[in-house]
């Protein structure tokens, strides 16, 4: 497995960003808390700025007013000229390149901790871009033994090929925590309680980094998209069913050929076909209706993460 | 307590109302299931019309478009002279009463039974006007009975000298069910099927009244609203905080004086100093946020339900 290049230097620049979806609120109350309490996020070694990502969504205690925010961060999106009919969040994606970029570049970023929330039972995910990310795969392990009341699943999203679009994308590195179940527009405190504690952590883990420890070898257990899959459908386009009692709430756990998976509304249950066991999460998640997305089916694997060697000390 | 006049005429016009909120999926797609499946609603001696409440709202899977339709059904709203600037719910809110009314005229429907989904805790919550509504009374101790495996409390929502406000208000009668939790743009098969066969032991007890059946009189306990409150506050209006843990998903519990109920940002404990044990219900409701309620204290009380008496043999 070809592993990014971990820092050699310590990481100076770490944002935590919080409503990137307007309605998932722990994030956005994060993102509120610590622009006023900005000292809660300062570590010796670096600062970290907290950013609402998307202020008109917030207000609105909507996903977007526009489009997708999370899925902005493209170089169409970003480089395109801009004009007056760009949605509000191809504007706002810009301008946050600008804040925590721009992509690619060696101005960016270093880290950014995204934060969201899911309708689904997904307990405490971690969520990344790809195995091959070292730096990540640490930090998540880090949260992992940080947090052992916690099962902490790591999710990671990217398929192969696939261009990187979501806020953290344009610094150089980053991750997201999704917390759930939690609905749209409601702030419970377990969550919001949990979520801080978790970034906390991951700035405390990165404070570690920069003052030179070395962190070993391990095997990491991981999930990764094998396919999204969309709810049973009529004819115009409409749902026929939803999701089966007996799988809604079960994310992470084995979905095997032939259980249920689709309850249609005239009584018929439909079985999982496939041929390979399958680990489903975002399980009806809200915000993917309008995707076409009843879940996605994941497989668990395990891989070794090679150790992440200390920084030099300041000459 | 003075009763309010029991039907003596068989009920012959009866609705059932989804989607009155666009984002409660289980009376949106029991709406749209029944627009397409009619004859499930049917019984030997009345018919059921199913209405999609707020299409609009319903299209854009949000609680409504223009202001809440669920508290637009007042005379002021009914029959205020119709202006291009009226939000696309009065007009609506019109139109409904124009179908399943006039309001409080000798033409409205016998009995409406209207949808919602909350994602608070409420289980299963049958939800009246009011203790004089003894027709209604019997109808949730029918559901109760019918239902054994199921709490199903019943909250009475109006507070004296209060206009009523509701889509069951236009009929002669009527009554919402209140099932939860539920996120706001989510299916789940659960209560989807509970609430379908819910209304289906409400149209049996309608058929089972036509039918000249005498119902006993009994003792029902239930819910009534004592006070509504709101989140902590920050001097700008925004939250300083939300529902304490200890309290979060305890809808219909005793909350009793020096308890926990709020828990700041700060981290500090807001306890309920009230003297009185009070029931909260619609904690942490995600649609009463912009309400300013971040839950209903309620009362519970015992009252006695006279019998109804059987309707006479058709001449």
């Amino acid at each position: 497995m070809c592993s990014l290049p971990v820092p050699r230097e310590p990481l100076r620049r770490v944002a935590v960003t919080g409503g990137t979806h307007g309605n998932e609120m722990s994030g956005v109350y994060l993102a509120r808390h610590w622009l006023r309490a900005p000292a809660e996020l300062q570590r010796p070694s670096f600062s970290t700025m907290p950013v609402l990502a998307n202020p008109e969504a917030t207000a609105a205690c909507r996903r977007y007013v526009g489009r997708d925010l999370n899925r902005t961060f493209t170089s169409s999106f970003l480089t395109a000229r801009p004009t007056p009919e760009d949605p509000y969040e191809v504007t706002r994606a810009r301008e946050l390149n600008q804040l925590l970029g721009p992509k690619a570049s060696g101005l960016a970023f270093d880290f950014v901790v995204d934060l969201h929330n899911t309708t689904a039972n997904m307990g405490t995910c971690l969520i990344a871009d790809s195995a091959h990310n070292v730096f990540a795969m640490h930090l998540c392990r880090h949260l992992q033994l940080q947090s052992p009341e916690l099962p902490c699943p790591v999710f990671l999203y990217q398929l192969p090929g696939e261009e990187s679009y979501s806020i953290d994308s344009v610094a150089k590195n980053g991750m997201a925590l999704e917390l759930g179940p939690q609905p749209q527009g409601v702030l419970r405190a377990d969550l919001f309680l949990r979520m801080k504690s978790l970034v906390g952590k991951a700035l405390d883990f990165i404070e570690l980094f920069n003052q030179g420890t070395a962190f070993p070898a391990f095997e990491m257990d991981a999930y990764r998209t094998v396919s999204r899959v969309d709810f049973p459908r009529t004819e115009d386009g409409d749902l026929a069913g939803t999701v089966h009692p007996e799988l809604q709430d079960r994310d992470f756990q084995p979905l095997r050929t032939g259980a249920p998976m689709f309850q249609l509304f005239s009584g018929k249950t439909v079985l999982y076909e496939g041929e390979a066991t399958v680990y489903p999460i975002f399980i009806n998640e809200a915000a993917y209706y309008e995707k076409g997305i009843a879940l996605i089916q994941t497989e668990k694997f395990t891989f070794p993460v090679p150790a992440l060697p200390p920084l030099s000390p300041d000459p």
